[in-house]
């Protein structure tokens, strides 16, 4: 199974896990550490395709679950997948939708079967099972399938983990039986990815992995952190699974994180990540910069005619400025919203460029500690 | 003071008023027929000033009382007026405030001095007289200064038509002599524009350009139409203006309209409009096609993989199908405002080089008749 996607480790670094790698995929080569920016219903919000390829995006994240509800995977096949609906011909991956249906509190029940639910849209009642999850991801066409699993809170009780990790071993079996049934639709390969689970739990972690070990996927993902759990937590338990992992395949860890955070797991041999934080926050005027994030509604900004940030060439900052972003978010421009977001991408597209060039030259262990001991200068206004 | 603005008419066509004109301005050189998008709070919703310069716009209208509300005169004199504020180098024309004023209804009350009235935003207090609203547009800095006129709804009885002509008119005597009293600040030279009122009574109409064509400014603009009269007056009426109005100067016709209303107009000796029609029926999802409008919500394009509109070149069209706008209104993605925005404003500028294109060839009585029977044979799905 894992012999089907070529990773080649370019670059390690001597002092940490960081490393430099490359994913062939019939779609485009992608360059590992890797961010991928998140389009819920297949957009990036307020980009089209060509700018979110333009800010240096390699990989687009999409969510089975949205999709499923609207438009539904009947419109998405008459396309021709995901793909072509959404205008993106590089590599996507979906997941799974279990995240989405698990934070539907008093909405859903699940049981070994798989997941019931009520859409959150209309209430109307849908059933998951690992089986469905695999056929939904056929139909989208996704380079990478995200297998169905359970992602308990933070704190939830260590007995609610470990019924986690076993669920998500059954149904990760039941994935990829389902998987290994089933043929590509269109034309391009696909590749399966399990989750480990386990929250902080050293044991169940260990358990998960060996238990996934065995059904050899291309990719494993890590799930079940950054779920509210303290953050020195979430550190230990990537220095574990880094530790446990197969060096040869690439790790994705998930939802993570603030640009710390990605430098912190990069250091600790993840290489691929996703979250909402750059575009969410930045349509909220929370924006990234090197010098620390910055709200743009603030009144401090209200005569500020300086760029959101030197030195940095988006379209937000090579043509507008602080003041002006300040009066569309006040004004409700949406324009406002769009120019934040491609900042806040290319911000950290730059960021993951920086890394692989940093441990590609054999400085990402001075690099990474001058950029965290920056970072952690930094208050947030 | 007409000598200021250098207008060419460069063709006539035979059959009509119409006519291909060239305004040189020290911002650029303008083409008429002209249409002029509306950005109300210094930008054009949802896209860039670079973006609405390569779809063909000219000319950038934007609004004085929503400005001087926010961000205020202060902060866009502190950018160096508001093409630097909004980041557009191309010629600006700001409206008075007048109309929008005069449509909070209940929170204004207009007398021979200027008109007070209540902030829609805040309920603050504020008063406009003729001068602050010339002053405010120096503050601005646009190329083409409209002056505060009084203009009643459509239904209004004739005797508010008369005095809101005999009060348009001391007001534009009055802000004529602060015109000319005042200098432009940012070291480009402005135009102001008179406005005619009237309704759609030939007398007052007759009276309103009299008494105007004594403040001999180098342009005029047409206020009080479609503003809810019969269609069929706003053309009687344009047809008598076109007769009143002096040749050698251009005429702005405000607030229209649909791609029938400006051929028409425009036959009828019309140079400058402008319009939210194109923009804020984008946002609500109404496309405008060779073919007629198109509701893009509508049940029957879910499963319609034809773009928008053929031969369309647009970034919507070029890219994207109608199922896809749809899902993308569906979900409120942002994204589809500004397509659907981009589509529209670039229908809008190739009706208005079509009719240039069509008058300076001696094809536009052919032309028109032709676009005009095929408007009259669509039906708005």
């Amino acid at each position: 199974m894992s012999g089907d996607l070529a990773f080649i480790v370019r670059a390690q670094d001597s002092a940490s896990s960081a490393r430099v790698g490359e994913m062939q995929l019939s779609r485009g080569t992608v360059q590992t550490p890797v961010f991928m920016p998140v389009g819920t219903y297949g957009a990036v919000k307020t980009l089209t395709p060509h700018e979110v390829r333009d800010l240096g995006a390699q990989v687009v994240l999409s969510n089975t679950y949205h999709l499923y509800l609207r438009p539904g995977l009947e419109l998405v096949t008459r396309f021709g997948g995901l793909h072509r609906f959404m205008g993106w011909d590089g590599p996507l991956l979906t997941d799974s939708g279990g995240y989405q249906i698990f934070s539907l509190a008093g909405m859903r029940k699940i049981d070994d079967a798989g997941v019931s639910f009520r859409s959150h849209l209309d209430g109307s009642e849908h059933h998951f099972t690992p089986e469905k999850i695999i056929d939904l991801q056929r139909g989208l066409g996704s380079d990478f399938v995200m297998v169905l699993d359970e992602c308990p809170p933070g704190d939830a009780p260590l007995k609610a983990w470990r019924t986690a990790v076993e669920r998500t071993t059954r149904w990760a079996q039941r994935s990829l039986a389902r998987f290994r049934e089933t043929e590509p639709r269109y034309g391009h390969p696909q590749y399966p990815v399990c989750i480990v689970q386990g929250g902080s739990d050293p044991g169940l972690r260990r358990r998960s992995v060996e238990e996934l070990l065995e059904l050899d996927t291309p990719l494993y993902a890590v799930g079940g952190l950054a779920v509210g759990e303290p953050r020195e937590e979430l550190f230990a338990t990537l220095e574990l699974l880094d530790q446990l992992l197969p060096r040869d395949r690439p790790r994705y860890l998930m939802g993570v994180g603030t640009p710390a955070d990605l430098v912190r797991a990069v250091a600790r041999g993840m290489d691929m990540f996703d979250c909402v934080l750059p575009t969410r926050n930045a349509r909220n005027g929370q924006l990234f910069t090197a010098q620390g994030t910055l709200t743009i509604r603030n009144a401090r900004y209200r005569d500020d005619l300086d760029p959101v940030m030197e030195d940095c060439d988006c379209l937000l900052c090579a043509h507008f400025n602080r003041a002006y972003l300040r009066h569309l978010f006040n004004t409700k421009e949406t324009l406002g919203l769009r120019l934040a977001t491609v900042h806040n991408l290319k911000f950290y597209f730059g960021l993951m460029a920086a890394m692989r060039a940093a441990i590609a030259d054999g400085r990402f262990p001075a690099w990474s500690r001058a950029y965290l001991q920056t970072y952690e200068e930094q208050t947030d206004e």
